[in-house]
Parts: structure tokens; sequence; C-alpha cells
């Protein structure tokens, strides 16, 4: 007998509904423009609208939801909810349940990108996995035992704030000298172009200047790598993860950094913690496949 | 019916064994001197015996020893034996089950003093709990759903090496501006031999001055609160606890400094984390009692 389970990808812009089954397999996708401006009931109902437009859906096990932003697990309620304005305290899970028939559940999209690599991913053979998203912000989240410690406040993984050397400039109303303001994608763009000027769009294209030797974009990524190598060992240290599955754009650029980072790593940890594995995410919807997998997790 | 559990705290000086109820309550507890210079098979004769001469001993649900070391607790294999020369790598779980036929497990003192405390003390209302200790050294471990998280190869809760700030001096092999040598009670004896001469025999003396109004003092205690603060930070961005649990004799000195830590860490953290509890540890013997609560918890 085949399980299945319902995921949705719920963004700022779009919203996707699929059907998943145990194995990770997506079977059925529909995707809506969110179209947020016209309110959280117009968003509800279309949401509503879409799993029940689903084959068979009302044999599903169950509805996972991925959100963007912080989730109160236990309520099923959004802390902050920036992109999706109305949704925050807005309860979430307990009306799309009432509406469907089906258990709810929702968490942030990192926690179940994260949730999706440990399952059927990089992750799956491994007790303890955290992912880091290496984006125009940094991300993370991590799975005991294929269950995910979002946190007292869905804050677990918030990693974009750890701080990796506070004798940085305030950047922002995160930490002076957090890692996200100094590591990230937007981080390097905005180092890129000071050292280069305007014709520095993106990350990308100061890593190609590193690749083609030129010492100062090789002095910023230099630094970006110990940067990240410090994020990564604090990480280490409070959770000692098995692996570290890395997703997000910047990985498009991993030939020119992720070994220096895992490197640089091993210097910063005791010598019992330096066999931690260095892994890229693999796979290729883990939004929705994560999601998916919320009931699952639950129900184990 | 009460279901009983037999703790064992090894350290390098003493062992003790003792009777714990599911309550957390020690019924009977014996203790004797290590003789580690007497070889392992001497120190296993030993337990054995001990554990043998517990009342009923053999209708206890299982046996869990505390160690001083990072253990590879899959396999029941301490990984690093400082204090317990011979004790690394011996298969210590197996061997104390085949002798006494019970179940065995071990995980490092700090961890299961954490267990301890998650289950009876400060924790026990809370699904995810970090301990740190704040003494000669730093440590730390946490636990999700009275779960012990040890990590791949039990170096979860290592926080001493967690760097707080990397322009300061190197003093030993843990990384330059780790946390335990700039906030450790070993650090601020240091410190205050410093600034005060050989007077200073312990860091509760610096603590003391500060109280009396000392200004160089002060500023020492100023900077430890900052870069424990820094380092609860840390930690509560990459797993969001909803209890830090403090415990370490620095904390006999607590009402001059925790207030302040717990005042600069919300000025690190997001405003969604600023609820996080800090409590002091509450049991008299989190070592005997978390370990006999090892069995207990992995049977749930």
């Amino acid at each position: 007998m085949k399980y299945y389970y319902i995921g949705v990808d719920l963004g700022g812009t779009n919203v996707r509904v699929a059907k998943v089954n145990e194995m990770g397999h997506i079977e059925q996708v529909i995707k809506e423009a969110t179209e947020i401006s016209q309110g959280v009931e117009h968003v509800i109902d279309k949401i509503v609208r879409m799993i029940k437009s689903i084959d068979h859906y009302e044999a599903c096990e169950g509805i996972g939801m991925g959100v963007p932003g912080p989730v109160d697990t236990v309520h099923g309620v959004m802390n902050l909810a920036t992109n999706l304005p109305g949704f925050e305290n807005y309860p979430l899970c307990r009306t799309i349940s009432e509406r469907t028939g089906l258990k709810t559940y929702a968490d942030n999209d990192v926690n179940v990108a994260c949730l999706a690599e440990s399952y059927h991913g990089a992750g799956k053979e491994y007790p303890i996995c955290y992912y880091v998203t290496l984006s125009t912000g940094i991300g993370g989240a991590f799975t005991v035992n294929h269950q995910l410690v979002s946190g007292m406040t869905g804050y677990a993984g918030e990693i974009a704030n750890i701080v990796i050397d506070r004798n940085r400039e305030k950047v922002n109303y995160l930490n002076i000298g957090a890692v996200e303001n100094e590591a990230s994608g937007t981080a390097i763009t905005r180092k890129g172009k000071a050292a280069f000027g305007d014709q520095i769009k993106h990350a990308g294209m100061v890593f190609d200047l590193a690749k083609e030797g030129d010492e100062t974009a090789k002095r910023i990524v230099d630094e970006v790598c110990y940067d990240l190598a410090l994020m990564f060992a604090d990480i280490a240290h409070v959770v000692n993860p098995h692996i570290f599955i890395v997703g997000g754009g910047m990985m498009k650029s991993k030939d020119v950094f992720f070994d220096q980072v895992i490197e640089t790593f091993k210097t910063l940890v005791h010598v019992g913690m330096r066999s931690t594995i260095f892994a890229e995410a693999q796979l290729e919807e883990p939004g929705l496949v994560g999601a998916a997998m919320l009931p699952m997790s639950k129900s184990e």
C-alpha cells in the first residue's frame, strides 16, 4: 500500500500544491499566483480549492505547508510573515485542517527543505542533518532522526545572525558581524561593488573574478570562506551534526569556495569533528517534497 | 509499579553507583575510589561488583553511565578519555551489559547532567533544553523531548570552542577567542591575576571586587558578560531552545553577572527569541540521576 501526502509551498508570489508519495516522488502539482494583495481569506480559499482539486485528496494522510517565515509549530501559526501580510498569528493549520478534513502542519520553507533532504536527499542516511542555504541571505534548519527541531519560536536555524567577527561595521538590523552581512550573496555583491564599482551585479561575478586570478576578488573570497567556516564551526560545536547539507544560489560557484570552507572548518574544530560531512543539497523540489513530509515526520 | 534504574557516575577519582527511581529519587548510593592506575579491567571489575551489590539490581530496567569525555553513544564507547587512560575505544557498554545482564548506556557527564535537569529539574516542562556549565571550563549539552542529542561523535555541546571574538590572543589548543578562554572561571582568574597580581586565586575574587565597586574588576566582568551573552546568542540562533539551564561553580557569583548576561543576550537575538528562559540548574546530584535516566530516555 502506498501512502500519499499533500505538500503546499506558500510563497509571497506563488503557491504550489502537490501530491507526494512516501518516497518523496511528486505525482501531481498545481501552481497559482498567491495574490496576497487580495487578503488572507482569498489566499486561504485558493489553497483549499487547490488542495481539493488534487486527485483523491481526501485519501491523503495529511497536509504539510512550507511558509516564508518562522512558525509556531505547536499552534500552526506564523510568528512573522513579512512577505505574507495578514498571515502573522492567523490560525493557518487549524483553518486548512477544518476546511479539508485533513491533519495540517506548517513550518518555514528552509525547515521543510531540510526535512526533504533528510528523508530523501543528501541526509537520508544520517541521524543529525544541519541544512544551510547560502543565497542572497543565509538560512539554516536541522533534523534529528528525521524530525525537524524548529525551536521555541521557530528560530532554530536563524544562523544568519551568528556573529563571526564582532569588529565589522553595522550593516542593518542584524548583529554587527553577523555572517549574513559578511558572507551571503548580498554581502559578496556589496564587497564586490566596493572594490570594483557598480559593474558587479551579483556574487557570481566576484567568484568569477577570483577564479580568473584577480587578487582583490581572491581576498574577498578568502575572507568569505573564513567567515563561513567559522559559522559552520560554531554550529558544529553546538549540535555536532553528522552532515552539513548546503544549498542555495551561491553553490553555483561552489568550485571556487566550497572546498576552501571545508578545509578551514577543519582547522576550527576538535579532531573528532573533522570527519563531519559537507554535501550539496540534492533535491530539485525540496520545498514541495519537504512540506509533504511534515505529516509523515509527525506520525513517526 | 515503580521502575528503578542504575546510574553510574564514573570519574577519574571516584566511581559512584546509585539506584534511582523513575521520579529521579536516589534510593541507594555506593562510592569507591576509581583506582584507574590499576588498569581498565580492575575498574570494570569494581563497577560490576558495585552494581551487583545494589538491592535487587537484576530487577532494574537498565544501567546508565556518565563518563568524563565524548562518547560514541551508538557503540557505547568513549571517543576520548583523558582522565581515564585505557577507556578510549574500550567496549564499555557491551562489557558492563554482558557481565550484569542489564542493558547499558553511556554518555558524557555534562550530557547526563542535562538529561537529569530536563527530566526532573529546571527543564522538566520544556521540549528543548540547552544546559550550560560555567566552571573552570565551559561545557554544554542539549535535549529534545527529553532525548539527549549527543552528535555525530559526542561533541554536541562542546561550546567551549565557540569563537566569541576572533581578535583575542592565542591561549591554548582551543580557537583564538574561544569562549572558554575568555569567560570561564579559569579565564577570569587569568584576567584577574593580570590586573591585580597573584593575590587573585579564583574567579570568585574578581566577582567580589566588582561587587565592591572596583572599576577594573567591573571592566573584566562586563567583558565576560558580553562574551557569555554572545555565546548564548550563537547557541540560540542554532537551536532556539526553550530554556538555558545554567550550572557550574561560577553560578556561586550569579548575583554579580547572570542578569547582565541575560540582558545583553536580549540585545543580540531576534525579538521572537528574547523570551528564552534562563534558569539555574536545580538538582543536587545531576550526574548520578542523569546517568540513571539514560536507559529511561532510550526506551521512550
